[in-house]
């Protein structure tokens, strides 16, 4: 028989964030997420603003223009004969190790921790001859949002940083949390038990990355749309991005 | 100056499916989804149901008795001092492949495919004693509820059968698609180009992994929440989820 409950579960929606220019360095991001969130009704208390990671990274000038670059001879071999060195230089200098390799393509390790293709360095969506690298620090990008966001608007929203990053074993990308700020990156349910009494095995839900990749199907690269407006997820709190990434001890693929 | 696009991004929806009873094996799911989904306003084209995992499998009766469990040799040195043997010899019967190992914890391949922790095999939410299995065929699955929820609700639906997995590098679970019926498994971008006229990068996205991800903020593995409806998206399609395992010859990390 069916035990009809009391509906308890919010829905979640996903707003774009529609009408915001083309970015460049020291523009005002804020001011236009607030100016679009405006146009779509208003940002409420508890919603969580889900920004792509290169519109975070040409306004704060982490864009550098391949023809300055010099390749040395460890670049030139990761290239090989498909790639440009001048490229892999850069994936290199974001870089603290290089994961894995096949010419031109490189999984590394960045200095925030985050493994991914080409270190995070990429060449679309960015200006004629430029590439456009990572936030120096992606949690702190996401707490001055916040900041602005809730001066301009009154409202105490959670922002994330995000971007797209391949997975093991798995085809296709995901968005995922580079930076965090207002909410929990992590939800954890150690200790909690289920329905039947049972300690909970999977420990910790990587909400955040689920944030970002919710907003992603939103985005969508080629239409224009950096941002998104995650609403009805309940995940206020003081976590950072950097808590996402496995802890060496912890890691067994390091 | 602001150049205001007409709004053309429709917002997605993701809706908790309430109300759905302790599962057990031959229980009619889709019937269940069916009245849940009615509850919540119904089905609509281009909706895409996601149901967990272990609600597929208790109907499927993959549910597996512990007592019943005689553990090899192999499955008492993965298991360690504190794992179960008999949990391990499950574990090693539902893998191809160990993938890593740090007793109790096993990181396995499944004859899917899948690369996940204990290879699916799970004793969460389940019946005391007892482990639940992936589905023998997590597309297949995904497919006969597709089927019965059109006859049950004229709606042409997607549906995507989900479970929570691991990343290596990390931390915490997101929600990823095992089977996939009636929607793309992956968005392709390859060949498509950016505003300023590159050719993207990034290739394909995971959008079934993607929606997997969304329904699982509102599914909450302790609130008795087994799908979600997410709405809006627009990924029709006839996509497989053995799409989204990475292909060996172009697995770096194999």
């Amino acid at each position: 028989m069916n035990q009809h409950k009391v509906a308890s579960v919010r829905p979640v929606s996903v707003v774009p964030l529609e009408g915001i220019p083309e970015l460049h360095e020291a523009d005002d991001l804020a001011g236009e997420l607030h100016e679009a969130a405006t146009r779509a009704g208003g940002l409420q208390l508890g919603d969580v603003v889900v920004v792509a990671q290169k519109a975070v990274s040409k306004v704060e000038g982490r864009v550098v223009r391949v023809a300055d670059i010099e390749p040395s001879e460890r670049a030139r071999e990761l290239a090989g004969a498909d790639g440009d060195p001048r490229q892999l230089e850069v994936i290199l200098r974001e870089s603290v190790r290089v994961v894995r390799s096949r010419p031109p393509l490189v999984i590394a390790e960045t200095r925030h921790g985050f493994v991914c293709a080409s270190a995070g360095v990429d060449a679309s969506n960015a200006p004629e001859g430029t590439l456009v690298l990572l936030p120096l620090d992606p949690d702190a990008s996401a707490r001055r949002l916040r900041e602005r966001l809730l001066a301009l608007s009154g409202a105490d929203v959670g922002v994330i940083v995000s971007d797209s990053f391949g997975r093991p074993w798995r085809q296709g990308t995901t968005d995922v949390a580079l930076g965090v700020a207002g909410i929990a990156a992590l939800r954890d349910l150690r200790g909690s038990r289920d329905a039947a009494g049972h300690v909970l095995r999977t420990t910790q839900i990587a909400v955040a990355d689920e944030i970002a990749g919710a907003a992603e199907l939103v985005l969508g690269k080629a239409s224009g749309v950096p941002a998104a407006i995650v609403r009805g997820v309940d995940v206020r709190g003081d976590g950072r991005g950097d808590e996402l990434v496995m802890p060496p001890e912890r890691d067994l693929f390091r």
